[in-house]
């Protein structure tokens, strides 16, 4: 307290001291622009994710977008076909909505045979929640006179990988946006500057970054991201394909593995919960494998499609103990347990993941990832 | 669109063409650690302020605090004295609550006798909203078993300045976090770091940074900050002093002054309102100077002590206009004119100016402050 501290800044950075609370990047190493990087789940608290912080998924990296010269292309099967400057944009009635996004390959490892052991955002961080603020999708298909021949959008990228994808018109009139700005300032490059799509509650494949085009048309376009990816075997010897939604889903962020219980006594449990169908209704926790749950204490405001932050004081005895949590959200959907989601998905899944997670305390107060 | 993007980062950063969304910097030539810096507001949307744009206001600059060796010490008239370390804080059951901050010297350049000129963020940006996380303080004054004859808290930063300042138990008891996060991740340096008192709704000089001292007495400690300072002589004679609670405000984002509306026709009409007393009930904006009033909406969720987004779809028909907006809270208070402000509180004010904002638009588009 005796020397003068640092001076003021124009844009603001975390301290130094919590180097570990930074996204876990997995790149390809043959193409480094294509991976991902999870959101430090189990660092942070609230439901508000930091936009330094917000997962990443990438194909061929973060392309660099002149906002002056980009533009978004509204053509295909509507009426007047329009090209939207940022600016444009800029000016029409605006919305804002705290939403999650979940990669449909979040918690992909769930399916492997043994539990994997990492920090709890390294496994399920593969989502995030923003305030996200834009033009409501349906604003712009208005102008544009959709015609009604037009059941899907194809949407598209400006990365140098044109990522695109195929949207139903219902969700896109229902409540897509065309999002600016994320929690607060405009969207950072990574999350899609200057323009993305954000579709609350459906996997983020479809939450196109880089917007540039957006074609109305008759059937999907069968791109990769429908047809080889996010598609996956059945028990039955079908495959699911457009499976937006992301059912109920929760995991204790704190205690998790990495951390250990200091001393038996009085502990916070924390976690997030969320719903692709709408609001969480309950979440419930065991401390004893399952045998028994408490309802835990759901943090306001609650919102649709968003993270709801649970917690649950929970007084440790110094026995080996199995943590769970499970989501119930408004329309009764309950989180399964993860043999009761191989019994229905089989044992080829990749995408959708969504079991309850156990997380073991041995007796020395460390936690563990356990299938239990 | 040819060439791969960047690559993957443990950090995000903003895009490099949005130069113009930073913290406008006031620092004392002479004491560079002494000054504030502002919200850019004018460049924001929805509700959040993202960590790096939080308005700042130190008085010897921000400390490097090792949160390893930060203890907060609880003292005074109380049965069991308490030293906290960071660690044992993170233990304890911890809320969250998404609440706006405000100087009690934000907007007073509304008190100089000609209408500043600056973007609006420059002029009421010493306001943020953001989600804080941490342990009730009620929960830590039950632990240390407060005296019946403790009136007040006397709370002192670990800051090269040491302010201090003092907090009435009721408001202590009531919604006084000790706030740990900041939109989900820890509390960064400069607002904070690692420890900082939150009092939703009153002014921010009361939100402690860096706490290290929380000591219970009889009487306050009659600190700078509530009497040099925070204070102001009123057309009687008197000083107001203590005059803790923020009242209603609103102000229009945009447009506002440095926009330039191209051409005439449809706009939207944004901005923020909040209260320290609860929930905004309703905002009413202008666009002849006050003549005619219309609702505006208000963006859901609406939460009490926390910015409130309003908007509301403007035809500009090309002709001079003055825009207006005024709050109206739970309370029924209402978001007063400059001249009943000044009628009230006479000429010598510096804290607490909550007057309505207008903004003039010439024929050519382009906004300025005015007093209409």
């Amino acid at each position: 307290m005796h020397t003068p501290g640092a001076p003021f800044s124009n844009y603001g950075q975390p301290s130094t001291h919590e180097k570990e609370a930074i996204r876990w990047i997995s790149a390809n190493s043959g193409a480094p622009g294509n991976g991902i990087s999870w959101s430090p789940l189990h660092k942070l608290e609230g439901i508000i994710t930091p936009n330094g912080l917000h997962f990443e998924r990438h194909h061929n990296g973060v392309p660099a977008i002149d906002p002056e010269r980009h533009r978004l292309r509204l053509h295909g099967l509507v009426r007047n076909p329009i090209s939207f400057g940022v600016d444009d944009l800029l000016r029409y009635p605006m919305v804002s909505r705290i939403c999650f996004l979940e990669c449909g390959g979040n918690s992909n490892a769930g399916w492997h045979e043994e539990p994997i052991q990492t920090p709890a955002g390294y496994f399920h961080g593969l989502a995030s929640c923003s305030e996200w603020t834009g033009v409501p999708l349906s604003t712009l298909l208005d102008e544009a006179g959709l015609l009604p021949e037009a059941r899907w959008l194809i949407a598209e990228g400006a990365d140098a990988a044109a990522m695109n994808i195929s949207i139903p018109v219902e969700k896109a009139l229902e409540d897509t946006l065309v999002a600016l700005y994320q929690n607060g300032e405009r969207i950072r490059p990574e999350n899609g500057y200057p323009i993305r799509l954000i579709l609350p509650g459906w996997e983020a494949v479809l939450s196109v970054k880089w917007l540039h085009l957006l074609q109305a048309a008759k059937e999907p376009v069968m791109a990769r991201n429908e047809t080889a990816k996010y598609t996956e075997l059945q028990p039955d010897g079908k495959a699911r394909q457009f499976t937006f939604l992301m059912d109920a889903k929760s995991f204790i962020t704190h205690p998790s593995p990495g951390y250990r219980l200091r001393g038996t006594g009085l502990f916070q449990i924390s976690g997030l919960a969320w719903s692709g169908r709408g609001k969480i209704r309950k979440v419930e926790v065991s401390a004893d494998g399952g045998q028994s749950w408490a309802e835990a204490a759901l943090q306001e405001p609650i919102l649709s499609k968003c993270f709801t932050r649970f917690r649950l004081p929970w007084r440790w005895d110094g026995s080996p103990r199995v943590l769970k949590s499970r989501a119930i959200d408004e329309t009764g959907y309950q989180q399964p347990e993860r043999a009761t989601l191989i019994a229905e998905r089989g044992r080829n899944g990749y995408f959708h993941y969504n079991a309850i997670v156990s997380w073991a305390v041995a007796t020395d107060g460390s936690l563990s990832h356990v299938y239990a």
